[in-house]
């Protein structure tokens, strides 16, 4: 393995093993709990649970791989606050989705040599990747994970 | 810059926005907020702030960068799990220890030049490190944000 391939794999082995941790609180994790703010004021569960979804379904779009699956979680789980007011899919959609989501991006990020993780994202213009090099695919996967990981945080307390 | 400079670069610069972002918890959270738990019977603010400093004083023997700064700091809050009975360092001596650190870990990593990263870290043998070329210094780096990341969601609940 080069430098390249060894990042590569460094990198997509962190985020698989997030989203490993993610389906595994899952399981874990009651409806009940779910339904539960973290702490009194904050996010509860299910919003969590439906703003990660919705957090990677974009990454579709940011690594050029083809539309949405979700596109109807970003109105209340990315534009919106939590709010029990707001209409939302129920626990065993979002349950289904985040397992059918693991499997869709495994199956497009395989699609990927390691060298085509370090071409442009769709967020920067051509332009500006001359000068930026470092906005590559590579780079969404660690800034998700690192998303990932601040939320697995908070998850992990309704436990 | 080639691959092996971005990828450094990538990793490196989301260390370096996790850190910022736990100095500027820490700057905005009063002592009294970090004498609580983060949920009932769960870690205090002041017992993940002793084990991100103790577990990032860990990385520079990892790292082959030298001898630990706090080595005391491993009894009480990697060791042990939290309890009010453990003789701890005070808020004032662990904000203090989270600067200095911040800026000694910088000096430590701007050393290595980039294909340096790729180097093994301690806690692999020569003979493992043939066949497992991820098991580098950088890899460190990406396993360490992720644990940082992890517990600044949850220091983020008691603002």
């Amino acid at each position: 393995m080069n430098q390249t391939e060894i990042s590569v794999k460094i990198i997509l082995d962190r985020w698989d093993a997030s989203i490993k941790n993610l389906t595994s609180l899952l399981e874990n994790l009651s409806d009940a709990a779910l339904m539960k703010e973290i702490v009194p004021g904050k996010n509860r569960g299910i919003y969590l649970i439906g703003h990660l979804i919705a957090v990677h379904d974009d990454m579709l779009r940011l690594l050029d791989m083809g539309e949405k699956q979700y596109p109807e979680l970003y109105e209340p789980f990315i534009k919106t606050p939590d709010n029990v007011n707001t209409a939302m899919p129920s626990l065993i959609d979002l349950r289904k989705m985040c397992i059918e989501q693991t499997n869709y991006l495994k199956q497009k990020f395989d699609k990927l040599s390691a060298i085509e993780w370090f071409d442009k994202h769709t967020a920067v213009t051509s332009d500006e990747f001359k000068t930026e090099p470092h906005r590559n695919k590579l780079n969404i996967i660690v800034t998700r994970t690192s998303h990932l990981q601040y939320h697995l945080g908070q998850l992990q307390l309704l436990k």
